[in-house]
């Protein structure tokens, strides 16, 4: 993320308070500058437009979401390690849910947008890279079985990507039955048996 | 569906083909009568409100895509015709990624309003069951393994849609290798050996 961005940090928080009420749809760089009581030049100079604006919000999110994990990342790689990693990307709170739908935004913006799709694929494959050295480290110590951990780490990022598109439909109290037949499910598919971890 | 909204089947074909170009921001009541080249008041008569339009018209794509099925869905159970079924879901062409798109403009609306959300999770919460019947019925002829298969249909249904998700960012040609590690993947996992299907 450029200097620029992260000096643009308040703007992000606008553009973020905008997604949660109104969805992508609320967003524009004139609605940005009213929710932030700055000037439309200051926006433009930051974010010259609103695809940029979104995609710099959700890198800022996904940055905001990497800060939180660095204390859970010190401790040594384990299955209960990862699950809670995956835990925290969950929308079980209102703080969680922020995130999730500022992805879905993104997700639509990268749909209209060539190259913010190439910059979605490319966070994408960065995940799925971490999520399998990740699954790579745990196999090798025998906590995880995972033949492929390259397939795995796709599987688990799927997996949660749609079970965050279908938890943003369901009262927030529903949402940790859906986790438990999906990603807790998986977890329990992964572990070998009596290893702990 | 109500024959109100089968009587309108022009303006959600306008409805799919705005979501194409511009996504969920491209759809209002005034921008399909321009589409379909009708008035106002028409698109009012039938879709009184912008949410009431994204909804019918992904409730009309699920509509074609089980009416695209029947002819599938004649013969017997097996996991190859599990595995069709999912592969009709897929953006792997032209087609199908037309209605993902309408997917997503209908997840996207259900964000923002709670009955398209009860809606949304209504048909997530029938489609999971239509996936663990089949998935019970394979199982029970010795063709797949899966324990408890609602636990199974939810994880295939939340896999699906993250790829789905997923895929939109990615060039047509780069989509079936994300499926290979996800859905083939799971498919490999859930059949059991030498079974065939």
């Amino acid at each position: 993320m450029s200097d620029r961005a992260v000096r643009g940090g308040h703007l992000l928080d606008a553009t973020t308070r905008l997604i949660g009420v109104g969805g992508l749809g609320a967003v524009s760089i004139r609605a940005v500058a009213a929710e932030a009581g700055v000037s439309l030049a200051q926006v433009q100079y930051y974010f010259p437009t609103k695809d940029g604006l979104v995609e710099a919000a959700f890198e800022w999110h996904s940055d905001r979401f990497l800060t939180d994990l660095s204390g859970l990342l010190e401790a040594d790689p384990s299955v209960a390690r990862l699950r809670q990693v995956v835990d925290r990307w969950l929308p079980l709170d209102r703080a969680r849910e922020e995130r999730t739908r500022v992805w879905l935004a993104f997700v639509q913006t990268a749909t209209l947008t060539p190259p913010v799709a190439a910059r979605s694929a490319e966070l994408d494959q960065a995940v799925r890279d971490w999520l399998a050295a990740e699954l790579l480290s745990l196999a090798q110590g025998g906590l995880v079985t995972a033949a492929v951990p390259a397939v795995t780490a796709a599987q688990l990022l799927a997996l949660i990507d749609g079970v965050c598109a279908q938890a943003l439909s369901l009262p927030v109290g529903r949402r940790a039955f859906l986790v438990g037949q999906t990603i807790d499910a998986f977890f329990a598919g992964l572990t070998v048996t009596g290893a702990g971890g």
